[in-house]
């Protein structure tokens, strides 16, 4: 049976192209595997799918006893529904591990850098399999939308290294294509307040709460706060509808590298203490803040735990 | 501070012996890092660090906030009292994930191999870091104990490819040496029931049920039954100490690779279930089962999930 490998729910750049380039390093290893994706692709996605003429991979609703390789992602409440009863082979990562578990051994392989494509990366040179050049470019594609073209503290000498490697084998410059690229995926004026907060956006368990942090990229922080109390309306709805405890919409400035984050729920008092701020109309500025994981799912994480 | 690395309570020779190959893995990375213990060290693994002239690692208690490498285990009740307070900057293990999580990102590295020494034999060479005899002693002590002699399921090529690398580093027989080492650590009759079965025990979060499974390697099964009515007692005893569902004991020939096994508590019925047999006197005969990991506990999980 085909082996499927995916990334998250509400899937991005890394998530999207690691499960392409798992299925082309598994394939050329000889095995049968299938990238599957969990949601729509973004406008930044399909940028770096139509620059490397990729196809995007088969939309999937759940899975149901499959064996699956996951890539960018553990935690249960993000992956595929039925992920419980899979049989899960192997796991490449770069997060934080929790609400993940197996019945049997398996490969888990994360390492603290920036982006799943440079372990993956990694996995061609060990494995001795040649990256093809669109493989490269869409491996390059996700190191810069995940480090923000390498400006996020997620990103490390590793990420920065391999993309070097891989501008060389895709033929682009990585600094020109990487802007286009996210400049692609910063257009907010065309988009639904509902939208926007389904572009980038995760589920965490933190002690007990649940908490969804939804990230936003832009060039104009002030045209998506524009529409603020359009937003509130739509994150009170999902928030009554899946009993989240803290809703954080992270609206972040890819050229000056702040987010300016909205955030509502029973627990929105967590926010001042977790930033050190104050919430002035359910909103505040974090200065220099760019990275979900590393800026501020371990801050709330401290403070809800 | 000093990162202190350290495998499971109950330690075997895979998780002492790991413990003091990370330490001087990363010790030669440039790291400071000490191997810890979190019990006593077995007659077999006292026979491996005599051999090879290594001392044991420092008993410690508990942790307190420290960074920690965990080496053979993840899952918390496993590991040392505190650990979900640590900071766990890396785990190198070949059990499957369950009851573990971090806060943050951290370098994780799980494969499905018989041994941790097998992925560590890996790390070394990745990191063109030498192999001292002396290590090399350890972690092919850990191999033919974790597969007991290669005769375990669990082993695997790359288990008995390491194996070979190992045993002309060290300067030793791999079959000579093991299978001394192995009797070492099979002597039962000067051992309490108490003693027995902590020799090599782990607890297991099964479904809703705690199952602890102990293990015992011995040259002769009837010699360890022929006490079965002390042993029977000293489950009682634990299990009402602790609250276990279920308490398997497996009595393990290392000879004709066979396991008898004693089983009490609750959820005893679940045992008959898992390997299709009908207990006689809380005893059952598991004809070619020599590996919890393989061939018990996911046949557990599998009817008490």
């Amino acid at each position: 049976m085909t082996i499927l490998t995916f990334g998250h729910q509400n899937p991005d750049t890394d998530t999207i192209t690691s499960a392409l380039v798992m299925a082309d390093l598994q394939t050329a290893a000889g095995k049968e595997v299938e990238a599957v994706r969990l949601g729509e692709v973004s406008a930044e996605t399909q940028y770096a799918l139509d620059k490397f003429n990729v196809s995007a991979p088969r939309l999937i609703e759940k899975v149901d006893g499959e064996e699956v390789i996951l890539v960018d992602h553990n935690e249960f409440q993000q992956s595929a529904p039925g992920i419980e009863s899979a049989h899960i082979l192997m796991v490449v990562d770069h997060h934080r591990i929790s609400n993940f578990e197996t019945a049997a051994p398996l490969y888990y392989r994360a390492e603290p850098v920036g982006c799943t494509a440079t372990i993956l990366n990694k996995m061609y040179k060990e494995n001795q399999i040649e990256v093809k050049p669109e493989i490269a470019g869409l491996m390059l594609s996700a190191i810069i939308s995940d480090t923000l073209l390498f400006k996020s503290p997620t990103c490390t000498d590793e990420d920065v290294k391999a993309a070097e490697e891989l501008e060389k084998i895709a033929g682009i410059n990585k600094e020109e294509y990487g802007l286009e690229m996210l400049k692609a995926g910063a257009s907010t004026a065309d988009k639904s307040a509902e939208d926007l907060l389904n572009i980038d956006a995760k589920s965490f368990s933190m002690g007990e709460k649940e908490v969804r942090v939804a990230q936003v990229n832009t060039v104009d922080i002030d045209e998506v706060f524009a529409r603020q109390e359009e937003l509130e309306n739509a994150i009170n709805a999902e928030t009554a509808q899946n009993g989240y405890d803290l809703f954080v919409l992270v609206v972040t400035d890819i050229i000056h590298s702040d987010s300016k984050i909205l955030a509502l729920g029973k627990e929105q008092e967590a926010v001042n203490k977790a930033f050190n701020v104050a919430l002035d109309k359910n909103t505040a500025l974090l200065k220099g803040v760019v990275s979900r994981k590393k800026q501020v799912v371990p801050q709330l994480t401290d403070v809800l735990s």
